[in-house]
């Protein structure tokens, strides 16, 4: 694989970055000690502060009104601004950062007020979310959550019809690192009669893709499937944590809510549909036999191979392995392509009603399992329902997460002749 | 019943008012022709502008404190700070607009600059929602709506034990007035395999009461049951349009989605705790039989007579009676005093979990149906789904919304002795 006509950067450790080469740009807000919140782009190992970018004068039209609007310490202006400002602010960073840029004596001598090292700085939610849906487009996932619940009909006739979604929780939303204390809630032991109270035994993560939105739309005014790109900003990481054993005894009838509303995280930077633009795919054709999306539906361009190909991983490290220095062990390694409904279509779906999506708003796509073992984007999936035990390198096992445990995960585009770009970490420790 | 002990105000509509005589004294967020949105608290027929009168140093010390924040454009700053600083304002506000004040001449004198006509102004959203959650708590509502689709088992075994709420869209909530844009959406026809596309053709309206969070929690800090009073902001009422068609397609297994996210209306004013209290009384004890709350749910207080008992009242006027001049006619007459969990309960169930509230955040209580007809809470329940359609005075029937309906909530306190107050109205006209 060659990726030698891709340009450098003159940031040394952008240059075969596992994440953060010269050709992801990911935004996100961070803060470091002594200054306040404010936008900036991955770039390497260095954040790019776009306050002082700003204060430079390294950006002038389209891109000098993207950067006043990303310089902040929320995301949502710049998000509403759209794509050609995204755009513009791309192109520029690409032209500064690029290694025969004319102006890398003057940038390289602003030394860390423009770049400052990532390792110094707190990352945090990158908008203030007004509204997160969470879907649930990952068919394997559906199927598998379905038999144990299900078994002679795992998956209910709606589902290849609509994207089924819901509203999750906003105000528990947070960045990786966040940590994540295990809910008290009402269970029902199998058998029981009346319920118990206490800690959740089952707690649990999903391996999610999160996708925020840019320009909204009116209320009654729905975006047309062919419109929806354009109302994207960019792509996450999204681990819905979840307590199964408060989810099975209070989701009938009106689904989830205590069981996932305690915590949601995601990771801090926002990687956009031009970075991704290069891994984009043909989505899977739908089984034989599988209906066509109604008109409001049919996705013509991921159809055409306007796809997600995104490799998702899920990483676990236990406490004990941490202190026996024993590194985290994969439990699952999926792809976006798992998605029965394209991004597309969740947008387009969403706003049929005439519900109005605001810049800043949050989706989740649902767990994405693959149809394969080692695919599963769960524990529940994973051990089936409790049943079997996962092994850990250190002879620990686990059905479900337990204190101390710490969740990993991570994302990568690769594609033959392309440099490689990754979303970073969503990692998340269990309190209690 | 004489009230003759009660102090007047010299705001002469103000006496025998309604809903706001100066008794009642509801904060809301108002805008005038050439005027910003601001806070304002409603007596009889005017607005008192919270801004003027912050400008003009009538209130001190934790009053005043409590008018900065609710004289902006939204009142979530107000919320937040809590009971004494509400109830620091309201003290000071009996005083200035009582009858006796010795500020009068001086009040009056400021004119429409303090006292701005209700009837030149607009209302607006009282606060930035963060998160809405509507709940599920009026069992005749679930108990009706069970029976239609579970004739043998209507109320599911959590009902009982689990206050049963799900995350709603709060995007498309808007104040008394907001037309309502009949929403498209699939629908499975009876007998069908397939599901069709278009406008809904069951549109209905959803009786309920909208509580309005004022001091939030942190995160993973559950609000305890003898506290969740202190976190109440108000109160309004709230009309959960919803598609039933849609709901009925969608619904599984994530609950509603599409059926509601298209609007949510809402009463403007927000009645505090402290004008509801003559009027609270003894939740009605529950079925011999059911089982008691668990610990976190135990209620002491409304059990002692701390409950809600709000009349509520839903009337309907189509086109053809308004071009007819035929006035609304009520559909429904119900009361808080169907909650099967009360408020209290609502918070704490809400935050078991650690789930964080905010100021601002808004609880809708669900459907609040009475157990005898002509007390229930939506077209569903009254049609028995449909089947039996309601005649109105000028000979026109409904079973579902019909382009031009406006449906209008109403909701009243009213006890011997005591000064009556209402919430003004919650109004919507069904375009489409």
């Amino acid at each position: 694989m060659s990726t030698s006509h891709h340009p450098r950067s003159w940031v040394a450790s952008a240059n075969d970055h596992p994440d953060f080469p010269l050709q992801n740009l990911p935004l996100g807000v961070f803060s470091r000690p002594g200054f306040g919140k404010r936008g900036g782009v991955a770039i390497g190992d260095f954040i790019l502060d776009l306050q002082t970018a700003l204060e430079a004068s390294l950006f002038n039209g389209a891109a000098r009104v993207a950067v006043e609007a990303a310089s902040r310490g929320q995301l949502n202006d710049f998000f509403a601004l759209g794509g050609s400002s995204r755009q513009a602010l791309r192109h520029e960073l690409l032209h500064l950062l690029d290694e025969k840029t004319l102006q890398r004596e003057r940038l390289q001598a602003m030394g860390e007020r423009l770049l400052v090292p990532m390792a110094d700085c707190q990352m945090h939610m990158p908008a203030q979310v007004g509204d997160y849906t969470d879907f649930y487009v990952g068919i394997h996932h559906a199927m598998n959550v379905g038999k144990l619940f299900r078994p002679d009909n795992p998956l209910l006739p709606n589902y290849k019809y609509v994207p089924i979604a819901y509203h999750g929780r906003a105000s528990t939303l947070g960045v990786s690192g966040m940590p994540v204390r295990r809910p008290n809630g009402q269970t029902l032991k199998p058998g029981a009669e009346t319920p118990d109270f206490g800690p959740s035994k089952r707690l649990d993560y999903e391996l999610e893709v999160g996708v925020w939105i840019g320009q909204g739309n009116e209320a009654g005014e729905p975006v047309a499937i062919d419109k929806a790109g354009e109302h994207i900003a960019g792509f996450c990481l999204l681990n819905d944590w979840s307590a199964r054993d408060l989810q099975a005894w209070e989701y009938q009838p009106l689904g989830p809510f205590l069981s996932k509303s305690f915590a949601t995280s995601i990771s801090p930077w926002v990687v956009t549909a031009e970075a991704l633009a290069p891994f984009r795919a043909t989505q899977p054709a739908r089984p034989e036999g599988d209906p066509q999306p109604m008109a409001y539906l049919f996705d013509e361009q991921d159809q055409a191979g306007g796809a997600l190909d995104i490799e998702l991983e899920v990483l676990l490290l236990t406490a004990q392995m941490k202190a026996q220095d024993i590194a985290p062990q994969r439990l699952s390694l999926s792809n976006t392509l798992n998605m029965y409904w394209t991004v597309a279509q969740m947008v387009a779906h969403h706003s049929v009603n005439g519900c109005k999506l605001q810049a800043g708003d949050l989706f989740g796509t649902g767990t994405l399992s693959g149809p394969q073992p080692g695919q599963l984007g769960s524990l529940l999936e994973m051990t089936e329902g409790g049943k079997r035990a996962v092994e850990l390198p250190n002879g620990e096992t686990r059905t479900f997460l337990e204190a101390g445990d710490e969740v990993i995960l991570k994302a990568r585009c690769r594609k033959e002749g392309e440099v490689s770009i990754g979303f970073g970490e969503c990692r998340g420790v269990v309190i209690g």
